[in-house]
Order: C-alpha cells, then structure tokens, then sequence
C-alpha cells in the first residue's frame, strides 16, 4: 500500500524498489527456486473503505505468480521486461507514456526471436498497476506520464522542476486559460506559497471560466480548480496536497450520476484505484452543491430541473447502498429525493437569472456552511 | 462568410451587427411586413471547396425564416431570443457558454407564459451557429465560450487582456504543462513576439509531453502545440494567426484515420464549420508523418505497425474521393498503401528503440522536406 510517508515531493525510491525485485528474483534462481512475484489482487472483491480514513483500499488477498508455471511464465515475464524498461527510464531520466513503454517493449526479445512478448497494450497496462502496487510506488514515480486534465488559478506560487529547469509558476498570471495541471504533481513540484482561504473544485471547465471571469478566487483569496469532468490522478494528487495544507476542500458538481462520482472520487478515492489509498482521496472534501434542497431556497431553480437519466436513478440507488454514503441521512435524504421527483439540477442552471449568479451562490454556502459531509 | 479582415483580434463589430438584425427587423414591422430572417444553409449538400484557397466555403443556398409563418414562427422567436441574450452579454461585458446560454433563454417569454420557448439545448446550439452565419460573427464575439483544449510552449508571448487584468504569457515558461490554449484566441488576445522557425502541431498530448521534455522547443526554436486529439476551435484559430505570421506549420500524426482528419481539418477547415471558411483553415500546412513510406526508411518500425481498422480503410477511401485530396499524387499513394497493406503507424511508435528517437525522426523530417502536402 502506499502510504503519504511514502510519497512526499521530491523522495524518489523507485530505482532501490526496482532493484530489490530484480535482487529478489536472483536469490531465488540462485537457491535454485522458481523466480516468483507477488501482487495483491485488485478485483472489486478485495476494495474495503476503512471507516478511520475515510479512503477506499485493497484488502489482503494476494496473487502469485511463477516463472516455472507454464499458464504463468509469460505474464512472469512481462512483469519483470515492464520493470526492467522502468528502470531504464529512471536512469535516462526520461518519461514516457504507457502507449510509449508499450511500444519499446515490442524489442524485449530481439530479433532472433520469432515471438511477440506484447500483442496488445491492454496487457502491459495491468502489469504496471501490478508493479505500482507491489512495489508500493505510483506509475508517476517509474517515469510513466498518465493523461493530464484540469486546471487551476488562485494564489498558489510553484516551483516546477523540470528537465534540468525551474521555472515558477504564479496561479495569479494565467489570464483567461489558468494553468493546466501536468500528470505528476509530486516529483520535482514543490508548492512555494498557498495564501488562500480554501479550494473550489468545480466539476465543469465552463463554470471554472465563468469564476474565473468574475475573478472570483481574488475576490475570494481561494484556489480555483476544474478536474474537467472526472478528476485525473494529477489533479486528485494536488487536491490531497492541498488539503495537506489544511485548506478546507469544496466541491461544486451537477446533481446527478456524474457530478455524484466525481465528489465521491476525490473524497474517498476510487475503486480502480484502491491501491493508492489515502495518497489520492480527500477525506476532508465537502460538497457544496447543487442539490434538491437548492431548489427550496432558489425559487427559479425549479423552472430549471431535468428529467432525471436511468444512469442517474441508478447511481443513486447505488450509493445508497454504500456504508460510508448511507451512514450520512443528508445524503440519504438527498438521494431519496432524487429517486423520488426523478429530477436532476446542474451547475450550470445557476446562471439562468444571471451569470454572475454562481459565484453569489457559492459564496453564501460557504458562508452559511451548507455543505454535504 | 467570415473574412479573414473581419476576424482581426480585438475588431469588435458583433454589438452593430446584433443592433442591425433587430433594426431590420423593426422596419419589416413598421412596414407591415413579416418579419424574417436569412441564413445559409450548413448542410453538407452547401459546403464546398475552394480550389484557389485551399479552404472549405458554404455555397449560396439559403433559408429564410418568417415569423408569420406557424413552423417557422417559434424558431424564428427562439433566434431572436439568442441574439437578444448575446446582445446582452456583450453589453455586461460578460462570457459564458451555450449551456448558460440555455439556461438564461428559459426565462425568455416570463412567468406568466405556460410555454417553454426552448426544450432542449440542441435548439438553441443551431441558432447559435444561424447567428454566425447570417451576421459573420464568430461565437466568440458574441461572447459565448467554447469548448477548449491544446496546449502550447516555446518561444511565443501573449498578451491577455481579460477581464480588465493584462497577463503576459511567456511560452518558455510553462514547465512540464505547457499553456493551455483557450476559447478564444482572437478578442483581447495578442500576439507579442513570436521569435520561431516554425510550429509543430503534434496530435497526441503524450508524444507533445515527450517532446517538451526533451526541450524540442528550445532546441530547434519552434512553437510546440498539441491539439489533444481532434483541434478545438481556439486550436484552429491560434495556429491560423501563427501561419499569418508566415512560419510553417507542420503537423505531426498518426497514419490513421484520426490522424489524417485531425491533418485536413487544420488544413481545409471542417464541413461541419465550413462557415467560418478561411478564418479557421490553414491551407499553408504540411504533413510531417508518420507515413507508409517511413516503414522503408526506419527499419525498426514495419516490426510496430497495427492491423488498420475498418474505420481506417472507409476513411482513406472516403478521402481518396475528395478533390482536394486526389489531386496530391503523394496523397493518393499514401492513402492506397494503407489500404493495400492494411495497416496503421502511430507516432507513438518512434519511441520503440529509444525514446529520444521521436525528435530525431522529427529534425530529419524537416531538414530534408519530407512532407506530404
């Protein structure tokens, strides 16, 4: 499991990981054993939320994996050609993306070899989740790039140490566009200055614009960030980082499936990625709206609901059936009303008396502190 | 038809050409007359291409609206609510996206009207391009943001004048993200020095991230962008003003059906904004590959090609019956190849032996002209 401790800035253990596994495999072959590797299973089964945290995990069960196990020898080593090219990437220093990890392994047995160790990239990719959870490092730190997503703006000063330069980074001077949150927040990435009051997660790139038009993290003194949809890995990093900070997290989403998913992700991590547990959820985050009870309060809402989907009704059925959901009666309470109107609000709606109407919206929640836990 | 004169950064004509359709419509009233409204049809069956300038143009065909008509009168009355909405944007200074638009256009017809003058945002995303069309003003200038993506470093600065702040983006100072390019490059955005050889447009966001890193920018002294897949409109436009500045541009891709539309869309424009003609299009661009023919020249990578999909191979007959791509006897036989061969290349694929290899292939590429057109 990968603890915090583990992946502060700048620490990078990946290599002297690396090279255990590889020393490991040696002491078996030498005590003549068949070489082995051990990884904990990442199946749905064997997701448990740990009720202390607040974070989903992977629970104990473990898969084995021989070299001298013909159903096994392949995947053996597949898993031990990722490492390897892993490692070739820390000493070049060097990222890449998987599709590029996937293509250079494509060379792992040379020409003389009339056999494909890779068909397909869907096989590499479960190996470097393998790696990432065995070997208790993130994808991040083995040089692999994931896609990147999101953006922010507000007072946040950050050095980036990058390919041999440092440039800083002034949340204050990104003009209209914001600065686009990279892929790995954490090595080579220090946070110099956080002079801000909180952080306001806003599901959509849209809304994030219209805030950021009415400069509403000056006004505000608050970080001002979009995942743009679903919160990439790099963005649900920065969001831990911030919290780190103690700065309060709240999150703006649609009332609905979607905008439901991205709060419950950031706030408790995601069953894909178990495996990283408490260094990719926020705990602390709350959700600030909308919501149906919204609507009591802002008459016009109610001209401004939708039919609800049956994703939408199924997602809430769903969560109601989540312990660490339903122990909370605002949600049940929230939920229930969805499956019972059968309606759905947006985020977006807020702007339907005016534009400048959102940020009105979310300064009085804040300030009433009207937030789902 | 949008101009090219007439999309000039910072001309702001949209208000006059709002305040003239309400003026015209006025005097049809004062006449007694119908009040109506003129757009050309957007159909595929009205889009063209233009031999001399190598862009995608609608033809002559138009549509024209009367309010005192039953099937057209609420359409007729949901345009003039977008104008009057956007109007009123551009007077409060204030932007936001077709959503909101959609929202504030809820409240058209009042409280005490039991009709909802517009259902679904469908309805009121085609008058947004009807206002387009028949007045010649880009959304953008109506003040209605689109959906934004692309990235872009190197030796470029912007000045952003935005919501009353003046930012200067330095495009050598973005670290690892690069900047994120956004809705509108046009209105309050300007080009201050632009000190580079060229621009290099590379489909994929990882193989941009790759280049970055290895300081492509710096090195060769061109502009960096990545449209991130299929490029937005503000992609579009930011490399039109660089091509006005009369530095190549060469686009990078996959020999894919994804990639050579993401090619002939920056190159000819697309059908479905046709238009927006030459303001959007940049005839000037070349394709820098990857091609079928560099599987002759770089050994290694006949041993990474993908079986072509179906969609592939309808693509590359569906352009081989394109005019404006026929008549490129290096296209034709590109184009044929694959569907001799049946395969794919990714770019991706030059990082196979080492993957410093992908700038190599690029400055080889370039020095020597090897470009299709």
């Amino acid at each position: 499991m990968v603890k915090k401790s583990d992946i502060k800035a700048g620490k990078d253990n990946a290599v002297s990981k690396l090279e255990s596994m590889g020393n490991t495999l040696l002491t078996e072959i030498e005590k003549e054993q068949s070489p082995s590797f051990e990884a904990p299973l990442r199946g749905r089964s064997n997701v448990f939320h740990n009720e202390k945290t607040g974070c989903l995990y992977l629970g104990e069960k473990k898969e084995k994996r021989f070299f001298l196990n013909v159903a096994q020898a392949k995947k053996f080593m597949q898993t031990v050609a990722v490492a390897s090219k892993c490692k070739k990437f820390k000493e070049e220093n060097l990222h890449t993306s998987i599709r590029g990890l996937f293509y250079q392994l494509k060379f792992t047995l040379g020409d003389d070899i009339d056999e494909e160790l890779f068909e397909e990239q869907s096989e590499s990719n479960e190996l470097v989740e393998d790696l990432e959870v065995s070997l208790a490092v993130k994808r991040e730190e083995l040089n692999l790039n994931t896609a990147r997503k999101g953006v922010v703006a507000g007072p946040i000063r950050i050095k980036d140490k990058f390919a041999g330069d440092e440039t800083i980074i002034d949340g204050t001077k990104q003009g209209r566009s914001g600065w686009m949150i990279p892929s790995d927040v954490d090595n080579g990435m220090e946070l110099l200055d956080v002079d801000a009051d909180y952080v306001l997660v806003v599901e959509k790139d849209a809304m994030w614009q219209r805030l950021n038009e009415d400069k509403f993290w000056k006004k505000e003194n608050c970080i001002l960030i979009s995942p743009q949809g679903q919160a990439s890995r790099g963005c649900r990093r920065l969001i831990r980082r911030l919290a780190d900070l103690k700065l309060p997290i709240y999150c703006f989403a649609d009332c609905d499936a979607w905008g439901w998913y991205i709060y419950w992700t950031i706030k408790t991590g995601s069953m894909n990625l178990a495996y990283l547990g408490e260094s990719i959820a926020t705990p602390e985050a709350k959700f600030l709206g909308v919501t149906m009870s919204d609507i009591d309060t802002y008459d016009f809402l109610s001209k401004l609901t939708i039919r609800a989907k049956e994703v939408d009704i199924k997602r809430a059925e769903e969560m109601l059936t989540y312990p660490w959901i339903n122990k909370h009666p605002e949600w049940v309470n929230e939920l229930k009303t969805v499956l019972e109107v059968k309606k759905k609000l947006e985020q977006d709606a807020l702007q339907g008396p005016r534009l400048t109407f959102v940020a009105d919206y979310v300064r009085e929640k804040i300030e009433k502190k009207k937030f789902l836990p």
